[in-house]
């Protein structure tokens, strides 16, 4: 069986899991406040390019949305997100569980429109009734996109200039963010994100390690008590060092470059192979997920040698399936996959 | 100045005021375990044809849609609304604060459309990622809407229908039913509501009480510790025989009736005098709210003496308007927004 | 069948009444836009002494509670109070479902003691593990408490203090709060609270409102949104003018005193009478709450003739008991309640 | 430096890492739908004598207790815990983030006794105003507690049916549960807490693992839509097969028992190393974590080879202490704490 169901289907690089083995009877404090944490912190607001930010490790995707929404929303505020975000679908309520509501403004290809942004918050103030209404308190988006896709500079500038202007913190979910930095087609860097972004999260998870995430806060003061907030969530792991290591190896040798690199070197071949057979893309993704509709006598026949999701409920005559690639995805895999097309 | 904003600018229909004074100084036991509101809650149920329901009576509508639906849904449910709700729109996310989604469907002249509703539920389990997912846990509707439509019985019919096969419950929000039951456009009764949902409440705020609206719950089974879940959402009234009076007063000599039906003739007389200047409806209304769409000029110089709500923010050159009526609207009142129309 | 069960068993005082009969039929904006309700905030402002403050009105105590309550908090911070406090006894745990611990102090005759406040943040702050815990973020006391006693006014600076020092709100229960400034045992006057708190309300309901709870922040700035706060928790009532009204009255002529005043001659009336009979105090109150011991053969042979409440599940031979007057308390009762006592 | 701060200062135990290395390239699906997971669970589920159980698998201690007390308590119900409770004390409120009351009994050597349980229900239901009060909705107890104290099975069985006879489900914190069941002063086997309680936790990051926590359930009908509340509690591992890999391995060859023999025979070395010294005990547990009262000066002294925890606030001339041992500890670091304190 060959697999592209996910992102997360394997264990961690191997680099990583070296050092867990190197370390592993070490005595660390926990909770964070050990030297790999402190290490992994510095090396990261390096490459961010960031002097007075702070770094924290969480543990998940989920996790780590609510947490950080929760610690930037005010009262009575709640989070601007495309109707496809991750955090109004497949979060099973969480921002809502924790009391605040996501508010959905359409989707382009997956992403916010920074006019839409400012258009919504124009009319919320020009509203006689607005005392009445959640307030537009922050910004989320996910780079990449939940479709793959990815803001250009010029998009994230704009969407950063609307927010700041309007003085709401833009906060960006990175959970794939190693894929969207390799990808050949984006121009915006780490760097950039860290300029542009009130607080961002680097994914570990998706792109190398066991588990993991970092977020990283510009503006540490938009958020105190943030360590308390992360405990209060459940979100505060024992072993901090376990989550710092991972990060410091992530961050030394260019090894966060060269995992989203091989993912996107495999993404493309894979893409290519389903443009050879002919099949359709659903959406244009320049990323380590990639969308297709298939004949549903297609997907039958395949599902007998090569696993993958289905995108939302099946359709009548084709579905649109997702294709996953990641830092352990092998070639021979894809070669496989284009050998049981050829078959079909 | 003749006033047009809303239902709720005067106090309360003379007999439940005279009602007030009559009663003031007699004792009784607080938190609704008087006999007034017992007498109340008996004349409902009889009006409602329930035999084995429950009637509470809250305050204020926000209020009450946020205990209701929190009684009713459990953990990782959701509410199905239409994204026009009041409880999506103008509650200030109460919803989301006490921790659960509002799961926005198309609205139809304001109203849920029950094939659309069976097509969410449907398209839910088909999803193999449901369990990451909101659970559609009930369904909320408002009779009259937020744009003073209607249901009608067939319509209503067919949403309890979806909602039973299902097994999620049903919620009317009647903050104007007073005037849904009397429009000529209805085919829809007390009892019909009853029959066909699990919860619903009978407004009275709006419908000529001083303040308070009465919980109708046809299966008290559904809705477990419903008076400790009101206290603990702060909307247990010490002096419960306040509702009580009130209600016992609405459901004597058919004044709820009466109520409505002098709203209504209100309304249409309303109707009439903007449709005889050449003014388009907004919405076709057949209750106590009416909405036009009114030229700029024409709202600036009808604001010297005639005060109402703009619909959303202003547009352009146009601008939608509403109008509403309720028991206490003067026929004096229509006659004089006719004249100042004609000075336009 | 004499009643002395709780200070809410009556509709309102006669001038309030009569206010709203005469106001009746006026159109007025809703949601405390009237001028009614700015009137009555201008007059306890300047009952309070306070020149930059607001006044907003909400219906009932548990309420008012939440809303301010929830206001004041930050990210994991919890309000200190007693084990005996209305907010963590019988409020059906509203401050826990709006997200926030109730941390408990002991209480003595009721109150909580600045020095033991101190003591709490001083051992928090000292504990190397605060961070996993509950901040202590502001200070909830009641004024009369639960058992019907009172600050003086050095207790009362001490605790403003150790709250200032620390830098965390003080905010007062005032739901008794008529019968408190009207108490001869009291060197605490209206003017000493709004100096000494953050925060506090006037209590209407239990005072001779017919409802009806008058927030009174000393400084606004460190409340934004309060409106939008109140508008979420559901309290906010359509017909605010109802409660200007009512506080309008309640500030004029000085009818809070006086309601007061005759509150707590009837109380110290009621308390004399129980002394002749020889029964002893369960808390020596001040206020219009009096508290005594009765043998159980007395409750049940006076039950016949007279309705009270017991203080907490019965005791074996004898149970703690409570006796309420207020503005309405007639002497005949306490005469008759006399003679049954006579009679036993 | 020799360390004694905490059992989570080390990686995982040599075998739980030999299997992550050597499973690390396998493919599996996500979120505890891989085969190693359900192993886990099978031999869990075996070791603990049940039938029809299930069991879950978290990431950290107050995310699994947050998560499945929410998944246990209804409307207006609280959890009763002792005041030393982990949830009430170092859980930064996550109960109340959650929006439940915390109540608290008092501790006797850490643990709560089941009389006081059934008299505070029966008070409870007693008191003519609990509709207004929070409902005791499930018990939490810790095994070993907070003060590395153990239940007996007498103690364990008389609560259990105290919780049965007032059908409020029973739950065990066993964070260090290897140590409890390896302890010779416990008559407490897991089956017996598997029989007893209604759900536990099977605790993973203090007792070898490199984290996780096993939630054993078992009677699923009581907690419906588990897998969905774990993911709205942002408690859902992406890569479950982590979390399965390393409870199969503690499973395994007795790993589990070894873990917990191993850390008691420490413990009980240390404390006669603190015994022969003259120190006193502050608790006297039978488990890895040992508590002593230690003269401020010997602590200042020993801080300089030793490191462990002050227990709350530092007093004026004694503080005490906790030293805590773990599989992982090392024969000579005690060796070498005996030889620090001869030298003082």
């Amino acid at each position: 069986m060959v697999r592209f169901d996910c992102d997360y289907m394997e264990g961690a690089h191997p680099e990583i899991i070296q050092k867990l083995v190197q370390t592993n009877l070490e005595q660390t404090p926990g909770y964070g406040f050990d030297s790999y944490t402190k290490n992994a912190e510095r090396l990261i607001l390096e490459a961010c390019g960031l002097k007075n930010g702070r770094v924290f490790f969480l543990v998940g995707g989920t996790q780590t949305n609510v947490t950080v929404i929760d610690a930037l929303l005010s009262h009575c505020e709640g989070v601007l997100a495309t109707e496809a975000a991750h955090i109004n679908v497949h979060e099973c309520g969480a921002i809502e569980a924790s009391g605040h509501k996501v508010i959905t403004l359409p989707e382009h290809s997956g992403k916010l429109c920074a006019d839409e942004i400012e258009d919504y918050a124009s009319r919320f103030y020009a509203d006689e009734t607005y005392l009445h209404m959640v307030f537009p308190g922050m910004v989320y988006i996910s780079h990449p996109t939940e479709y793959g896709t990815l803001y250009s500079l010029s998009e994230l500038e704009r969407i950063s200039e609307v927010c700041r202007s309007r003085n709401i913190p833009l906060y960006l979910d990175g959970a794939r963010l190693a894929y969207g930095l390799a990808s050949a087609a984006s121009d915006v860097s780490l760097q950039d994100i860290a300029r542009l972004c009130d607080a961002f999260y680097i994914g570990g998870t998706k792109c190398g390690a066991l588990f993991g995430e970092a977020v990283v806060i510009a503006n540490p003061a938009r958020m105190p008590r943030f360590f308390s907030i992360v405990k209060q969530h459940g979100a505060l792991l024992a072993k901090g060092r376990l989550l710092g290591l991972q990060f410091e190896t992530l961050f030394t040798d260019n090894l966060y470059s060269r995992i989203g690199s091989h993912g996107i070197e495999m993404a493309m071949r894979l893409k290519s192979v389903f443009k050879q057979h002919g099949y359709k893309l659903f959406f244009d993704s320049p990323t380590n997920q990639q969308f297709f509709v298939l004949p549903n006598h297609v997907i039958e026949r395949l599902k007998e040698n090569v696993s993958f999701e289905l995108w939302g409920a099946p359709g009548h005559e084709e579905t649109p399936v997702r294709f996953v690639t990641d830092w352990a995805t092998n070639p021979e895999s894809i070669d496989n996959l284009d050998k049981y097309l050829s078959e079909i």
